[in-house]
């Protein structure tokens, strides 16, 4: 067991390597946005619907099929229904 | 306004750049998990409780700091509200 300074070093170095991982996941998610935003500009010329319960689906599926863990798809599947909700919300 | 067969060709590239952008996000959350887990497992040591809502806070304002948009600082939070359920839920 490290003592107690030790770990209170080791956690000030793992929050910094968190937040440098938070900045790359805003990011992706303000990219992920744009693309989303392009998508649903073009759905009307596409005769699509904005809403499209299958393409979810793919989502969900793409996701498990790229997840090495230590997430389960449980967890990825609560993260991104918070995801693809604001993605929907978006003010273009 | 583009017809329909160029919209379609469109959506379907876009999709496949949204499917890549997934791959990198599940791949940046399952970093963060890692990290997450070994702070965790530290926190005993520190003599710190598991859950610390001065560090939410922290996370919360460090995000809106790398936040370029076109996703704003209440769609970040409500995306990253679901992302530490899930980190706290985790099981290490």
């Amino acid at each position: 067991m490290p003592d107690t300074d030790d770990a209170k070093r080791r956690i000030a170095e793992l929050r910094e390597e968190i937040d440098a991982v938070d900045c790359e996941l805003v990011r992706l998610l303000n990219r992920r946005a744009t693309i989303a935003l392009e998508i649903r500009s073009l759905k009307p010329s596409a005769q699509l619907g904005l809403y499209d319960p299958k393409r979810e689906e793919e989502i969900f599926a793409h996701l498990a099929s790229c997840n090495e863990g230590p997430l389960y798809g449980e967890n990825l599947r609560e993260i991104y229904e918070a995801i693809l909700h604001v993605m929907k919300e978006l003010r273009g």
